[in-house]
């Protein structure tokens, strides 16, 4: 189905983690879109628009009405592209969907604010440090989270990708940037080595390895852009 | 269903719009449920151990096994209690699902910071004022979105009291009580005429009257319990 005929069209930045999960969403439902990329530090008409009240990417537009919030979105793609053989992205089971949706919302307070201070040329070594640990005792969580929920299988989702493992696979662009810029380790083999090799394997997914670029173009963009304790355009959720 | 029949017990404390929602969302399904009082400033064992990773209220207990976080639970609830003519809460449609998701998110990153400096003893008169400022310009969204959504009818979801009517309402108990504690006019039949009417119907409702003390309640609490910048034990998600 062509972006045309599916209706799809995603405003966003290619660096900023919660397009990058409405682009994994979709390809792992297959559906077709179109890439509206925004200019860095502008905020195009079409995204004023279409997010009035927050003015931030993702937005995804389908036949014309705006939804936003990633993983709002990330639920409407599941909830739209259900049948047909498309893979489910929610667990079936409400337990397990709830503690997706926890995780999920744990991961989304946790994570940003550490990798900005981590990325901040503004941020002192003390406060880096502080980032750091807080990162680092976040991802031991998911570890022992992905033991329960994987049970021995691939994915947070069991056999499948599903919510939670794009929830969290979407920032660890951002946490191997900041390690080589802040020179810290934190998908670390020796203290999360089911998340890394998690990571690895999902990275290296079809529907996810062309939505999040090398580390170093992560960096790049770091170094063009500037990085402020305050988040970018793209610090949207 | 009694209690027990249901395997339900609710780790809260009555003020907390948090645990409001999981109140609501139950009677609403017609659910017997065990509430379980937690005593202010402190954290039972049973608390501790059901939300290790926030240690905060809510908890719905089902059959002993723990969800937390306000919108987690109630979106559990709709989805485990979804047959014998259970009302549904989330829309069936996918894109008001994602709008109701999308405005409960904001109310959640709005109100609360807002009520917290207006019931603050040691916030400065400026930060009210713009506390009450920003509380008002978010009323006044949530005017819009409510004209759109009900279309016409009684609530945020249409007929029946949806997602959205139950995140917005746990909060109006304390909306009412920063009113008189500071002096301030928010729910303003001149400026949000239909969030007003729509307060009063739903607050009337039989699975929300009983779960929403009077203002004059969460004021002695305040009153006796302080109220600073920081959230007390209940200021959970």
């Amino acid at each position: 189905m062509s972006s045309e005929a599916s209706g799809v069209r995603v405003i966003g930045l290619w660096p900023s983690p919660y397009v990058i999960r409405v682009l994994i969403a979709l390809k792992l439902k297959g559906v077709e879109y179109e890439f509206v990329e925004e200019v860095v530090g502008r905020k195009s008409e079409l995204l004023l628009k279409s997010n009035p009240v927050h003015k931030k990417i993702p937005v995804l537009l389908h036949h014309g009405k705006p939804i936003s919030e990633s993983l709002v979105i990330v639920q409407y793609v599941d909830e739209v592209w259900s049948s047909g053989g498309a893979p489910a992205i929610l667990p079936a089971d409400p337990y397990t969907r709830a503690l997706h949706r926890f995780w999920a919302q744990y991961i989304d307070d946790k994570l940003p604010p550490a990798i900005r201070t981590l990325r901040a040329t503004d941020a002192a070594a003390g406060d880096k440090d502080q980032a750091a640990g807080q990162m680092s005792a976040a991802l031991q969580l998911l570890e022992e989270a992905f033991v329960k929920l994987s049970q021995g299988k691939q994915y947070f989702g069991g056999d499948s990708v599903g919510y939670l493992d794009i929830a969290l696979v979407s920032h660890v662009g951002w946490v191997k940037a900041v390690e080589k810029m802040a020179g810290v380790s934190l998908l670390d083999r020796a203290k999360v080595p089911k998340l890394v090799a998690w990571a690895d394997r999902l990275c290296a997914h079809p529907a996810v390895a062309d939505a999040i670029p090398d580390a170093d173009k992560f960096v790049e963009f770091s170094v063009k852009y500037g990085s402020f304790s305050k988040p970018i355009n793209s610090g949207a959720k």
